[in-house]
């Protein structure tokens, strides 16, 4: 049986916004899927310049893709993680997972890239990260080499940085403390 | 100063994996951005099917554009959720936002539709929700009308189903505990 329950007190109305059904209870918004040209440099660059960690590795060699699922934790996290099948379960119960999808072979054809979603035609736009402190997540990517769309001196809003990940995909980057 | 720590022993080894520098320390994935045609139409969506809550809105009027900021929160979540400019900053330092950018006038033009990302240029693919019944939710989405890319019964991955948002974003639905 469904019912629904108010949009709490201090959430935002909007024309459009509607009361939230039980049978909603449970949903998770879990991950954001990218296909990647070369998964060995995008698991360097999420892993080694954003922090992640690989959680997933699916193979799916009769149909030529691999996916990897990666996560940002914390190191309480990182300290309890479950083993084998139910870190994958844990995987999936997460928020905040994204996802890596490699076709095989594009790693190897030179004229290859993945549409970015900013250029036309428009749809997608980016993924973003926040981090505790911006002038310092911005020297560590200038000392990581990593490609900046915008810098926070750039245009109108200070307070954003856009990076690019190693297929060119916009990585926003943001102090939530400056953001209120 | 820059430190390492090895990934977790739990975690998943594979080329191009590297140590995690404490230089990411806080670092969070917080949102995913897709451009929307008519916002009433996808906040309708996604509180009322997804039982997703908006948390912050920026209205940008000089250069023609809304953002929307919502989470699919738990019960405990939503009775406890900071009020005002609080608000903003917790969004901001959560999970599994998404983001939807609304350019104004896009709701009024016939022939405007966002690109989904699959069909070609391809790049970004879908997001997910994982849920904790997958037969349920299929009940709940066919309740409501919503168009399925794939139901579950469809092709050789019976566990997983795709259903389109009303831009035509692909989301994809998994049962968590049957992922492992």
């Amino acid at each position: 049986m469904s019912s629904t329950n108010e949009q709490p007190k201090n959430s935002i109305q909007a024309d459009g916004v509607q009361p939230i059904s039980t049978q909603t209870n449970g949903f998770t918004f879990n991950h954001t899927m990218l296909r990647v040209k070369d998964p060995k440099k995008s698991l360097a660059f999420y892993t080694g310049v954003l922090g992640m960690t690989l959680l997933e590795r699916k193979k799916f060699p009769d149909m030529g893709f691999d996916l990897y699922f990666l996560a940002k934790l914390t190191d309480e996290e990182r300290d309890n993680l479950p083993a084998g099948e139910d870190l994958a379960i844990y995987a999936f119960r997460q928020r905040g997972i994204l996802e890596l999808t490699h076709n095989y072979g594009t790693e190897d054809k030179d004229d290859f890239s993945y549409h970015d979603g900013n250029a036309e035609p428009q749809g997608f736009g980016h993924i973003c990260f926040s981090v505790p402190d911006l002038d310092a997540a911005v020297k560590w990517f200038d000392d990581n080499n990593v490609t900046f769309k915008k810098r926070p001196e750039d245009g109108n809003m200070k307070n954003i940085a856009f990076i690019k990940d190693v297929d060119g995909y916009w990585i926003e980057i943001v102090q939530a403390g400056l953001m209120g």
